[in-house]
């Protein structure tokens, strides 16, 4: 980044587009924040001496079995396989950086300002790694008017953002059922208990196992479901801003307005560390 | 759907229109869902080994009856019969395929452009099971314009989505007035018992019946009521979004546009999964 | 409205209009809602063998008047007075037709399409008894433009629907505070008791009537305040969509297009159910 | 308000304006409300026996300081102390009677009508109370056009009511903090009662002090704070309305409208009991 | 201010903008609310009598552990650490003088008046502190129209919003799951306990233990994360609302208006208290 943030030695032509290939780092803040949760709590079980006792395969089925039994009848199998990958997908986090998308827009705005738009033709090839960016210089190429290309982009990027809503919205609902099927399963057992009070040294361990289905529930939405549904909402929306930079670049060549503009114009919306300079 | 997908081979207008009926396929999920949740917990309880402790006729007919009195309160019987209604054909969910319909539509676009928008009179009887459609084709066929068409389609579109949301509103309603009914009922047997505590072996049993109505009131509502509410919503919401194809296909056939243009625009909507092909 | 709904056979202006006096028929699933709740939680604490236990004044009073008292800082005492009002005409709630409101309004139309709109004046003593359908059809009579009546009419609907939603919010409110001070009484019970715990005997009654004030709030929120709430919330909306049509076709025949197309305008708005056909 | 609602004996310019002085009335229902509950919940106690339980001042510590000093995190002392002057204003209820306001605004339009416009400058003295109505009658006589008096005074009711939402905000913020911290102080007291066990016959007292700080919180939430809040919302939408009308009718002077038209546009917006008839 | 205040004797142009330099003033209402907090729940814990009752390192690292976990995977490190700084720049709140905001713009207005846009160039070295207001001015200097000022600052106010409102929601997720890992603590402890109860004088403490992480997570949540949210909401707010005067004032400018109609605009915004005297 930092020879495209200094530019001013060569010919703004001449200045390597940034490479476009989505690099699918691991997110270690997601993957690492499951596995330390789960670290915690296991190490203060078996600090407490027992960890047999929070082990019990038929609550595990009810609230396990549970939630995604009821959240099926919310959704297709379809629906909820299509959202487990976006999740598995959300954990390989390819980072969307902001800064250099749009340094990559200014550039190319530049480069369409020089040599014409048409000549962004030959910057496709380089950019097929990103669907969207290369569907944005294609809709340039062609001609498209300034305020069809946002039109059009905007429609796209708003379709995206309500699929993955509708993604974030599965995990939220198994989120909300994982605490119910735990209380379902704490009255189930505590019903079986007070009907057999016969034997008071029973009552302990028997509590203790209705206990367990809501801290299974209370496990499964607190540390999973609901924050990956959080993550997924902040993941949607990274991707929308970015998406956005490329679409207010596009329509800007396609207005053929001057680059300089267009730096102002995506440096109004970045954040302030996010700021770019092109051109000096 | 493969050799519509592949039309190149043929000359588009012979290429037939897949065919509307309406294919009401029973929706496994929403069954199967209901039936599994129930049968976990029937295991669950069954494993338990007293199953007719869960049994209790007054405390189900306070949850279930106080559900029923206390939920018509807010709606009208009619309201009520006509909302089962959506719920049952609900769960023989007849599967919406955005992918087909807008193949549907950009066959009906390209055939209008070779054929003038009157020769889709002929088609009109092979709609005939798809009222929404019908309606489409028939504002194209009696030279609507273009913004006309969307504003009409959209407000039925509209005047749908708000019926649905209503009948989904009951099944919320009663999802949050069974456990308040369980919730009752369960104060109404601690009431009962704590006033008799000559006895202290009666105090278990008494305190397992008491348990039972929030025990229903929680299987009602998480089990039921809610996750039914939430597919109706769901469906709706697809439901919708289908309509929107025909709505803006027909808008597109009215104002004469390319059918290529179509298809682009119908792209940037459907997932990227059911995105499609008509022309090469 | 069988005879409306078959026009054919008559000459369209002789049809006649439909009684338009406000049927106040006793709406059976509101009181019979209210009633059938109580009845099955009497039912159930008669069953269960000690109804005396379940009535105690003081925890009565602490309910009832805490509630009326708390509610009553929110809001001014006229004002809770005429939302009573209100409540008591929703139990006596008038039956607004859409279908047949819908029908009036055609009918109007095609008058006013064969005799003018001065003729309206003419049927303005038979629609007396309903307030807006006069003033709609003395703005047609006025000559008012049919923007002009759309924008005049629909800000009654907006005001209308405020005034309800702030009675239905007064209700929601009681219904809020009716379990908290539910709440309170029952922690004064329990510190009550807990302070003089020398005799044994005497917890079990002392927790039950602590029971009772949160017993009554449950009641009251859940089976009066909160059902009430939300039927006015249903009844102003169906009320608000009935006006609506009246609004649509009193600028219709403002705008004094063809009577057919109201008839298409309006049933895009009806439910399938409730669909008309004025025109054969 | 009679005389004026019957004008047709006296030529309308003679028709004197109402007192437009702020009668600055106690509000019976806010003040009583609150010492009524008060009141109630004091009658239960005493009669429960044992009032000194109910007095601890460590307990009373901890959740009203606690309430004041987290809630004073979230806002600045100057606010804290602003909305408390708000609140008390509150009490103070100055009652904005909506029929006169219109009625006023009717005469003064009929005035302008009949004087022309620059004669309500001497009028500008006797409505010197009431700031806005004199700032709405000055843009009037300065000539200002309809449409901008309409922007300027909406811009200024829409920051009023915003002020006033901060204010509403704080208290239920309080509203929020009370219960929990009545929860922290409970378990304070459950945390030092549970690990002192010793003494079985102190368990009673020690859980009855650690309840306290519950019920505290509660009253402090339910029986003050919330109910307050909610006043000054309703309050605040009853200024609104009122400068609502206020600016209506300027604007209406301001673009040389007929007064009945300005009568018929109120009544429009008034609730059926506020109309007013200036004209016959 | 003062000076400011009552400008009558100087003439304009020589009155002197006042010193624009950020004053860092410590916030003392955040930090004593948070301190006086903890003070007051911790002599509660000293009066009682066992200060170590109540620390527990394995239960403060459940809670504290878990909640940095829990919440980190729904946001990258990076983020949180950003948010972090935010908080504490929070601390050390820089009071926002909306009342010399507004006299700034004006005497700026006043100058541009009197010498013309161009001149602000020379004002622009005096308030190189304030970013904002200096990009307000710059846009000004370099001949931006009114709207399109209003437009670019309109968006970046809209821009620093939402990254505020993002570190908002980090703090108010982590107010979230602080109780949730309080809960789930208690629940490892119940557990624990409940399979050993042989010694019933163990079960006093345990339970105290337990019962502890639910302490901390209350502690956590509504004594620090969620009024520190509350606070960066409030301040965000009061920024934008100094940012929208800069905006307004600057738009002013652009459009060449009158000073004293920016004035008037500028105290229509302005709460009463706030108001603004320039010109006589």
């Amino acid at each position: 980044m930092a020879e495209i943030a200094s530019p001013r030695t060569d010919a703004p032509v001449r200045r390597p587009l940034a490479p476009m290939r989505p690099t699918a780092r691991l997110d270690f803040a997601t993957l690492g924040g499951v596995l330390g949760a789960f670290a915690l709590i296991g190490t203060a079980i078996v600090i407490g001496g027992s960890p047999g006792a929070f082990v019990d395969l038929p609550a595990m089925l009810i609230v396990l079995g549970g939630t995604a039994t009821v959240t099926a009848i919310s959704y297709s199998l379809g629906e909820m396989l299509r959202s487990s990958g976006i999740v598995l997908r959300t954990l390989l986090y390819h980072r969307e950086d902001a800064s250099q998308t749009a340094l990559n827009m200014i550039a190319l705005a530049d480069r369409a300002r020089q040599r014409g738009s048409l000549d962004l033709q030959n910057v496709l090839q380089q950019l097929r790694h990103d669907r969207f960016l290369t569907k944005a210089v294609q809709l340039v190429v062609d001609g498209t008017p300034g305020d069809e290309i946002e039109r059009v982009l905007g429609r796209e990027v708003e379709a995206t953002l309500q699929r993955h809503q509708r993604s974030a919205g599965i995990l939220r609902r198994a989120g909300e059922v994982a605490p119910a099927m735990g209380l379902i399963g704490t009255l189930v057992g505590l019903v079986q208990m007070l009907g057999n009070l016969q034997d008071p040294s029973a009552i302990g361990p028997a509590m203790a196992v209705a206990l367990l289905t809501t801290f299974y529930g209370a496990i499964l939405a607190n540390m999973v479901f609901l924050p990956l549904a959080n993550k997924l909402d902040r993941n949607s929306g990274m991707e929308a801003q970015v998406k956005h930079l490329v679409s207010l670049g596009a329509a800007s060549i396609g207005r053929q307005e001057n680059p300089r503009r267009l730096e102002t114009l995506l440096n109004t919306i970045l954040a302030p560390g996010d700021r770019v300079r092109y051109f000096d």
